[in-house]
């Protein structure tokens, strides 16, 4: 599903380069579907059934946006309706220390959470 | 301005300490709010006065949600009208690195971005 090339620049609020970060991650799941990917999931119907329950017009949404700005790529599996497998990028990949960070930080902050031992490795690994 | 505690678990979308993380801090201005307190700013001015132009009716719902959940403490530093002062407490201080990954890694990918050699000195240091 290649979307058009939009330079994220073009939308920053300024030069900050956390708020640039912000300006692409900064909201409740765009980070979540990355979890999912570095989890193994690879398909739509994967991602909506994370316990979170990400609306799916949402999840369309995100699956653009970190397209469009380089974080994951897509390949259709299927043709009649064409599905699409998604990747991280070498450029996504490159959060792994966040999500390994709001993980960590998240179960020492939140009572309730806990990361799981398999996404914990994952995260650990490189 | 102490509001009524609240227990961030109750409202978390699930056990994942990366979805809590997100439930918190996840949107496009808090953590620029948490940025301008490391940057020495300690008043409402102050944050408002920022390049990115935080509206106030967000930066006064923010600065409640960061104290409500431990991040900031506030004090009057004048009275009638009641001004407070805002500062990061010991939790909050633990953001340092994810404050720092922002910065990091939006200079490195977000064309237009340039972390200031101040701040960038700031979240080295410990």
């Amino acid at each position: 599903m290649p979307p058009a090339k939009k330079s994220l620049s073009a939308d920053l609020r300024s030069s900050c380069p956390i708020a640039g970060s912000l300006d692409l991650l900064g909201d409740r799941w765009s980070l979540l579907v990355v979890r999912d990917l570095f989890s193994g999931s690879t398909r739509y119907g994967e991602f909506a059934a994370s316990p979170e329950g990400i609306p799916t017009n949402i999840l369309a949404d995100r699956l653009v946006r970190l397209e469009e700005n380089g974080l994951i790529s897509s390949e259709p599996y299927q043709k009649n309706p064409t599905r699409y497998a998604y990747a991280l990028t070498a450029k996504g990949r490159t959060l792994k220390p966040l999500l390994a960070f709001l993980g960590q930080w998240g179960a020492r902050n939140i009572p309730g959470t806990k990361i799981p031992a398999e996404l914990s490795a994952t995260l650990r690994d490189n």
